[in-house]
């Protein structure tokens, strides 16, 4: 297909939806991506490059120059030519925003490009439909066709005063409903949800989520209406939270995808990996010191491994179940509770594996004395695991920090080292060696 | 408040949202909040009682009768009403629905309770707007305000056929800027996206994502339009996916919150453990076997745990990007490809490792062939352990299982596992023992 014959090609894509040409640009290389983006109508390249990935869209962008970027940005709304604007280099995006021949598209973009990526501000679109509260319904039909040519969906149509403050909303059923010869400030609905420029991300898509809203209008400091947010772009958010978190969790510390560079994985991969290393070394260090014990109990050191992984793994489920209810906001009742019930919890799932052991040991014909210590040992080591791994996310979250770093390689490794000491301490004591 | 002070309670609660009254039925106790939904508007608490937390809805839906319960569900919209119904107990279930009065609702939810809960079919509302393309603009505006009334949004208008196919959709926005004396069927988009009652849940929201939708029409078999897919519930859909997976990578194996019961948690939690601990035991009986390189090589015994410890950290890390590389459908290139990607990765990262083992080594002077030997092993460890993280998962979404079920304490036991003897049995050949 690629035999640069143009209007074969443009009859091809011409039905084809930007979310397919965006793949299509994904799959062919660069040069031949450059040549559809800069050959197709820029409205359905524009959407189609907002859909690509962050590195593709960047090799892509380098070759156009910035009239070609500026032309595609016009046919975005302003958070995706904002997005797309804050991924070039510094001295581009001047060239770019002076080559937008919009006036008030451009303002609208700078002004998207002073707030964080991750609060309301970045997130919200200046596009959507507004009337002032002093209108009539049929005075207002007429601007808010015009004002509706520039939205992709409409969603909510919003009220405000003359100040440009949020009064309230119309819903596009109770227009459809509504008597043409009523008043705006007769029918509108008063109560409406709204977050300020810079409330979070997540604070944003919990809001949403709650009350199931589609849209949701953003004021600033001073109760002016700036912009809304749409759940499209929360869906994203909540799907981009949600593959941080699992690879938080997994110990890769940026969010790479499976095709990223070798290097990239190496820089997201090797950290944690190297926290694991000094965990591990921490280990041999604590079996040295306890090493009068290989004379006679040398099964101890064989069980190491299964004491540590235990730990471990029983670190992880708790700090899980801990960091999603934090995340939820759904952690009810005290701590002291919370201390009370990991414990039963522990305990009941640690006397049902340290019978497995006992049982083992007859098998095998393990001395009864250490099978027991090991067991009472193992039980001793999976509560303190758990304890750890309870209270270390709501620490970390009551100091601000995320409490999803705190699991995965963080709380193993910890759990390795502590569970591997009070292993053999408990079994100093109790066998005395 | 609660002195059963009726009337100044329902003041209090008049303009509080229904999600608002959910949370308070949450934190009050079981009788107050049987009180308090017999006592409000089943208007106000059918959306509340959608937002609780299955558990704390079953105990409420207890102490009511299916009259009550009945009364409820005509408020919700047919999608909710299921769900609800169908976690009732069967006997239930009939003296509930016989209590519907509206024989159309009654209708709707015994169909939708039909198909299979995380799919298009399940997930689907039957509340939607739809014209006939055969219909004029004007014509048609009474009979969608009609139809209007009962649904909560009405995103888009459906256009069928006599027949009721699906023949394409009406934007609200084209709606609102067609002049009056135009025929829906000059205006209708023939281009709508839409899926199959038999679509699964994943695939739906991958499509709905991918081309921004907020609503997607869904078809029978027949291509009847029969309900419609709204973007609320695709979020509750996705970010529950997310937490399954999430707690499947941490070793829970049903979806727990962190207030369920003992009991529940346990049931959770255990089944992996006691996967872990047989992996355990398995180590044991491979350290025991290489028993005879106590006498001469003991620090081989000490650096098991780290060798575990790494083993199980690279294989999740590369499991955990496969697993979403696979959910995100955006695994490129051959396997071979991979294959020579991964063990590339895993040198880059295992020399790195090495290096530091062999200075730890010579910090506390370890004989260097003994730390050569560590080196050694562990990067062949960590690269076995890469592909097995990488190759398990993508084995496992061919035979068509889900290839979360890989990650997590399955990858990490069965690394620790052979990590271990691929350790011992290297030091065997390089050190002779």
């Amino acid at each position: 297909i690629e035999e640069k014959n143009d209007e074969e090609l443009l009859l091809h894509l011409e039905d084809v939806h930007h979310a397919d040409i965006a793949e299509i640009l994904t799959e062919i290389n660069l040069e031949e991506a450059t040549y559809l983006v800069k050959l197709l109508d820029s409205e359905k390249t524009a959407e189609a490059l907002m859909e690509l990935e962050e590195g593709v869209r960047e090799r892509i962008l380098e070759n156009l120059s910035p009239k070609e970027i500026a032309s595609e940005l016009i046919e975005m709304d302003t958070d995706d030519a904002a997005d797309i604007i804050s991924e070039l280099s510094f001295e581009l995006q001047q060239d770019v925003i002076s080559e937008i021949t919009d006036e008030q598209h451009a303002d609208d973009i700078v002004e998207l490009l002073r707030y964080d990526e991750d609060s309301a501000g970045g997130l919200m679109a200046k596009e959507l439909v507004k009337v002032n509260e002093n209108w009539s319904v049929t005075g207002c039909m007429a601007e808010m066709r015009k004002q509706a040519e520039n939205v992709t969906r409409v969603h909510s149509i919003y009220v405000v005063d003359d100040k440009n403050k949020l009064k309230g909303r119309l819903s596009l059923k109770d227009l459809l409903t509504a008597s043409s010869d009523a008043n705006i400030s007769d029918i509108y609905i008063p109560n409406v949800d709204y977050v300020n420029v810079h409330t979070e991300g997540e604070e944003v898509a919990r809001i949403m989520q709650k009350y199931d809203l589609e849209a949701i209008p953003v004021v600033d400091e001073m109760s002016r209406l700036v912009g809304r947010v749409t759940i499209d772009d929360i869906v994203d958010f909540i799907k981009d939270e949600a593959e941080k978190d699992y690879q938080m969790a997994a110990g890769i510390s940026e969010d790479v995808e499976a095709d990223a560079s070798i290097w990239r994985l190496t820089r997201a991969r090797l950290p944690w990996l190297i926290l694991g290393l000094f965990g591990g070394l921490g280990a041999v260090y604590v079996m040295k010191s306890f090493d009068e014990a290989l004379s006679e109990y040398v099964e101890l050191f064989f069980f190491t491994p299964l004491i540590a992984a235990m730990a471990g793994n029983v670190g992880v489920q708790s700090s899980a179940i801990i960091v999603q209810g934090l995340a939820n906001d759904n952690l009810k009742g005290s701590l002291f509770n919370r201390l009370l019930k990991e414990i039963g919890l522990t305990l009941i799932n640690g006397v049902a594996l340290g019978t497995l052991v006992i049982i083992f040991g007859w098998i095998v014909g393990q001395p009864q004395i250490v099978s027991l210590t090991i067991a009472l040992s193992l039980i001793t080591v999976i509560i303190i695991a758990a304890l750890i791994g309870t209270f270390v996310p709501i620490i970390l979250d009551k100091q601000g920090i995320d409490p999803a770093i705190a699991t995965g390689p963080f709380i193993t490794t910890s759990n390795d080292i502590f569970g591997i000491f009070i292993f053999f301490y408990l079994a100093q004591t109790i066998l005395g060696f």
